[in-house]
Order: structure tokens, then sequence, then C-alpha cells
């Protein structure tokens, strides 16, 4: 019997006949010769239809095909060039295909994405996805190699941590409403105290009016919390962390960022250490090009372009005012205006790729911060338990998953580093082009 | 400069001075000697301190402790028995702690639960917390091995995978509302057939009213989809992955299942090949013991266990009737009364791990699914989209993370096999002691 295989192992059927299914990626005829781009998830795969080789049959099966109709192709394996084909003997039609709507003419970015679930088969959008799996699995690898527990965070809470304008309320058997998850990073502290070194790695949902092309409304994170660590320590594991997971992807998924057209010089320059910037220097830094700009705020895009363009990798800025950061963030014991927190900015001017810091571990200094930031105190007792019953000196920070896949990929957009995006202004909901 | 290590790594300093920091899990002085055991989150260790070896400022610090105080020790690592201890030479108090609420008497589980946040620190559900870890990386272990790609589905959906009754909704900017992902299958079946081979690991919610031992409102699910892939083989893949998680995690955490007491003898049995029922035959199996039952209907906790009582490892059901089943389910060829269906019974009378099958492939017979079903089609319009542009045939499953944690772990209830439980008949936020 023919044995069944898929297009990524066909280097090891050299000269042998197998059988492939999958789907019609590209097909032509010119003459006495046929070619079909046969697709199956795993590679493409040229097969070749000659009079000689296949029976009539199979040519008449030829000559119904459309875009993406599933076929079963069995044939000899021939190599070509620096890949594999397949001298087509026979072809059989699974399941036809309807005219493909995401044809030859290039569609706008609304048709596209509520089309996501067909639009996935694309090349460009497979090599993403194939990245964007190895990214998830290097993360977990770099945490487990360094003995960190995953520990889920709930989605379903009855706080906000970053603030209440951006939550999503859930309708909760018509009680109180609970809330989705905007961080998992207080239940990582409790973790901490629990088991030293753990992180989260879930979904996090932010109700935010605006369709920038860093934004979704719902996005995963990897979350680190770590028990006696300080601001120091946790900037050093996130850079071993990005150096790990950057140049091991790189290493294993060159072909999908040569599909991506990916420049891969600053990728390649992401090494540990990262150069380090005080928020103070930070500012001299965009006062050079910008004069007029006044520190004490936040950075937005265009000023963290002009930091993290002085360099050929990632760079952090530490030590932000204690005003325009969360009421968790420990204050600088030797300048109290200051924070113990620090962000890390991406190359090529894609921004804030991890923000974190050490947590304010005294009790008191807590409860002032949610006075100050106008907060119900009673919705964080459980948190200030933490301080209460054997508080630590800790750390920790965020990577949002998303615009870790946007950089390493080289996109523009967030939207498509993530299979079903939800971004604000679009009926978020997957269409049919038959409805 | 004394080295700082952990608690797991005492064996690489065997009769050499190092620091320790941790919380204070017990302690007890008798006349001249104290004996303190930390926890930091890699383990336990007993610290004895003794007027010759300590001096009388650790000493003083010794009487001010209490239970979760977090603590700095110096002292000489020892072998004792099986495991280390320290020889202390110097104890500092870093953050005393208030009366640790959850001490010696025993707490009900509404207590427990509310203070989910610092039960978390108990001894079993660290051993709990660490088997779950480990199934988790097995299980991505297991997917990636077999070549599959990590694909995560929305939370945020438009539309039920599995009946309307349980949906949680979400205020989306005040428009049609959207709904918490029951199951991410309908997304996997769109990705199958871009990929061939994917999973989702993400959280589900159900917003049931029903507060048993096996139900969370909100819960991780394991969902692989196979392109090109029967009813025969999605057994054949279910087996051997559950074998594989089992094993190896059997291997790596024999201490945190003594720790929980668990009798390993089914789980050591758990090796492909499962026996395999119809649905057919396993009500005769009941009937045996229960002639009263009617087949028909789907099995309860009872019936599940009358069946898997039978095996010493795992039992799928196959071929339930079509009826009792989700519409997407395919129908038997040579009997259009079954479903091309499956589940899979664990042992010891833990019920349903996996529930899955062959999806219907035809456009029509899916239409009529829905319709019987009294669905409403124009919520189902693109996942029709997968049967018009390219249908095929693909199976797929779902396995609940909690209930493998609970099986594997041996635990009577599910609301321990999650960090942070949600379950429905109690206000599920974690609160303060003192609030």
């Amino acid at each position: 019997m023919t044995p069944k295989t898929s297009i990524n192992k066909l280097k090891n059927f050299e000269g042998q006949e197998v059988s492939l299914s999958g789907w019609v990626y590209q097909f032509r005829s010119s003459g006495k010769i046929s070619f079909l781009v046969l697709r199956d998830g795993t590679g493409d795969c040229q097969c070749v239809f000659t009079e000689g080789t296949a029976d009539s049959k199979s040519l008449e099966a030829f000559s119904k095909l459309s875009l993406e109709t599933a076929v079963e192709v069995r044939g000899q394996v021939k190599k070509w060039k620096d890949s594999y084909e397949l001298k087509g003997q026979d072809l059989k039609i699974l399941f036809s295909a309807e005219p493909w709507p995401l044809g030859k003419k290039s569609h706008g970015v609304d048709f596209l994405m509520s089309h996501r679930h067909l639009w996935l088969r694309s090349k460009k959008q497979r090599a993403i996805m194939n990245v964007r799996n190895e990214l998830i699995q290097n993360i977990h690898h770099f945490f487990q190699k360094e003995e960190f527990l995953h520990i889920d965070a709930p989605i379903l809470a009855a706080n906000a941590c970053e603030g209440t304008s951006s939550l999503f309320s859930v309708n909760f058997f018509d009680q109180e409403p609970a809330y989705l998850s905007q961080s998992g990073q207080m239940y990582m502290e409790a973790a901490a105290a629990a088991y030293g070194k753990v992180y989260c790695f879930g979904p996090t949902f932010r109700a935010e009016k605006s369709s920038t092309r860093r934004h979704l409304l719902e996005f995963w994170m990897i979350e680190p919390e770590m028990a006696f660590c300080n601001l120091e320590e946790a900037m050093e594991l996130a850079e071993r962390f990005v150096e790990y997971v950057v140049q091991n992807t790189l290493q294993t998924k060159t072909e999908e960022l040569k599909v991506l057209e990916r420049n891969l010089d600053f990728l390649r320059e992401t090494r540990a250490p990262f150069p380090r910037l005080s928020y103070k220097t930070a500012c001299e830094v965009i006062q050079k090009s910008n004069p007029d700009f006044q520190p004490g705020g936040d950075f937005g895009g265009g000023e963290e372009t002009l930091i993290s363009s002085q360099y050929k990798k990632p760079v952090f800025v530490h030590h932000y005012p204690k005003d325009i950061k969360a009421f968790y963030m420990k204050e600088d014991e030797e300048n109290p205006s200051l924070s113990l927190s620090f962000d890390l900015l991406a190359t090529d001017g894609y921004g804030e790729l991890i923000g974190g810091g050490q947590r304010e571990d005294s009790l008191e200094k807590l409860e002032e911060g949610i006075r100050e930031h106008h907060l119900k105190k009673e919705d964080f007792e459980w948190y200030l338990d933490l301080r209460r019953f054997g508080s630590f000196t800790h750390s920790g920070f965020g990577l949002g998953l998303e615009r870790l896949v946007a950089w390493v990929c080289g996109l523009d957009h967030v939207r498509e580093t993530i299979p079903f995006p939800r971004v604000y202004g679009r009926s978020f909901f997957e269409k049919s082009s038959s409805s």
C-alpha cells in the first residue's frame, strides 16, 4: 500500500511512491503538462501531471479543480532544487471548493479581518503562526529551565489592576458584575509568596477605544514574579529571557522569517546585557532631538523611538517617576519621587516590550498608594494580606506576546500576530462571504 | 561572601555555609535548642539553632518569630537522613507576620476558598500546583513532538459552541454583547484547514449553576484538531496523549504524589491501547448491574463508574446516539442514528476525561443539524465556510485540565486543581481575614 505522509516528510521518501492529502494552493495547465501546488499545513509541494504518467481519470479531475479544493495525490517523490516535488500518478478530489473569496485581487484589511478563518491559510499568516508557536514554546522552556512554576491567574476577577476605565464587565448570574482580567500580576504576587518563582501566561483584556497598530482588546501576557528579587535582578532576568526566546526562535524559524522578509540584524544583536538608561538620562536623550520635550510624563511612541534608535539592541529605561506608575510599584528609598520600575524598549521603533519593577512591600506605603490613586481599598484587602503575612522583597514584569510576535516578525500591526484578533472599531466576529 | 541559594539546591553545598531566604513554616524551642522549618517555594528545610553556634542577636530574633514571617538564615549545610538541614548561625527577620489566620485548627472549605491567596502556601496545595505545572508542560511537549501548532482560540466570541444556556455575556462597548468562549473547537477547525494539526490551550467558561465536585465556572481546556483524521485515528492520538502525560508526570513528580497519598496502581496501568466499547455495549454493561437503565441518553456519573470500574485503565466509549451529541458530530454512514463520537472515561470513578469525535464535513448535513438544534444559522456562517471552501475529513477532542489534575492527584473536588478557582454558589473573590 502507498504510504500516506505529509509534505515536510517528503525527504524521507525520495524515489518512492507516496500519497498526500491537502488543499489546492495554485494550479495551471499548459498543454500536456499540469501543475498543482498542494498545501497540507506542513508545507507546499508542487505536483506535476503529464499525460504519460497520470491516468485519464486524474487528468479529468484536474480539469475540475478550484482553489482550496481538498484533494489526495499519489505520486513519486523527486528532488527539485532545494525541495521535493511529486510526479503525479493519481489525483482524487475529496471535497470541491466554491470560488475562493480571497483570490488574487488585493483585499482591504476589513475584508481580510472578517475572513480571518480563511485568511489564516495564506503563506504569510502561516509563517507568522509558526513563529508565534515557536515563541510560545521558548517562553515555557525558559521559565521551566529557570525553575519557575507555571501558575494560571484567573480571568474572572473582582478588581482592576491597571485602572478601572478599560474594564470589560461580565454578567455574573445577575449579581455584582465580574471583570475580565487586565493582568495576572497580583495573583502572581500571591503565588510567589507560596512558590518563590512563578509565571502566568494567559489572555488579558483591555476595553480601550483605540484602534492603533499596537492595541488589541484581547491579548496574551507572560507575567513572571520572583520572591527575594530586586529591580536589578528582575532586569537581569528580563534580558536573559528576551535573549533566549529571540535567539532560539531565530535559529529554528529561519524559513518563516525569510517568507516575512524580516531584516534580522537587530534581532541577531539581541544578546544580554542590554543598555540601561535611567528615566532622567532617557529624557536628556530625547531633549537632544526635541528640545521642547518636558520630562515628568510617560513616553509616547515617538519618544520611545528616539531612545531605542540609539542602540542596536533593546534598551532598559528604569526609575520612572512614581506618579506615572501603578500604585504597587516600590518607592525608591534614595529618591521618593521615583519608583523602582523599568520598561524594556524593542529595536526598530517597536516600542515597549516589557514593563515591570519591584513591588511595594510596605503595608503602609501600599495603603497610601491606594488612597492616592483613589482606588477602593476593600477591593485590595486580599492583596494587602500579602504584606500582612510575611511581606517580602519581590519583583516581576509583564510581556505582551503579540508585541513580541510583531517585533520578531517585523509586522506593522499587531492584528496579524494572533490567530483570531479582537480589535476595537470593527465588529470582531468572523463573517462568511456568502452571508 | 556567603552564597545565597534555595532549598532544592542545598545538596550542592554540603558542609558549606549558605544563606537562605524564605518564610517560617514551623518553629519550636526546647531549652537550649531551637528548630525552625523554613519554606522558600522550592522545598522545606529544618534550621537548628543552638546557643553554641548562633549568636545572641539571632536567638533574640528567634523569640520574636511568628508563622509566615519572612526571614534570612545563614548556616552550614548538613546532611540529615535523606535531606539537608542548616546548622543555623544567623537569623534575620525581614518582615514580621501578623497572626496567621490559617493556623492549626481545621478550617471549613468556604474559609479556605476565600483565603486561597494564603492557602496556596500549604504543603498539599504546593504538591498539587507542582503536578499541574508538570502536566501542562507535558501537554505542550506531546503536541509539539507530534508536530502540532499551538493556535490560541479567542475568548471573546459571538456564538455558543455547547448550547446557549450557560453563556457568560460581556458588555461590549454597549453594543451587542459578546460571550466568553465555551470551547475553542470551531476556531481549531478553521486552523486545522490552514495548518493540518493544531491545538489550543486556554481558559473556557460555563455559567452553570451547579456546584458539584466536577464543575468550575472557569477552567482550562486542551483541544487538538487534526485534518485528514478519522474517529479511530483520533482515539489513537487520545490514548497516546494520555499515556504520555500521565507516565511522564508519574516519573518526575513522585515526591508530590507521595505528599498527596495518591494510590498509583491505576495510573501506572495507563498505557495505550485503552479498551474500546461501543455505546451499545457500554449500555449492556450498565444493565448487568442496573437492569432498569434505559439506553438512549447520556451517562451520569454513576453509570460512567459502572463502565470504568471494569478496567484498570481508562476506557473509550464510542458511537453515541446522534441525538445526544452536538450538531457538528459526523453522522455514522452505516447507522445514521449514531455519531462518530467518543468519550474517554478515567479510572477510579473520575468520569469523563475527554470528549471528541469526527466532525461533520457535509455542508448540507451541518445546516440540517443547525436547524434541528434550533441554533441561529447566521451565527455559524463563518463556520460553514470551512465546508464551502475545501471541506475535509477531520477530528478532534477536548480535555479539561482540571479533571486531569484531579484524577492524577486523586482529589475529591476540582476546586483544588486550579490556583484561583471560580465556583458557583459562593462569592468567588479572594477575601482578607482582616476585612
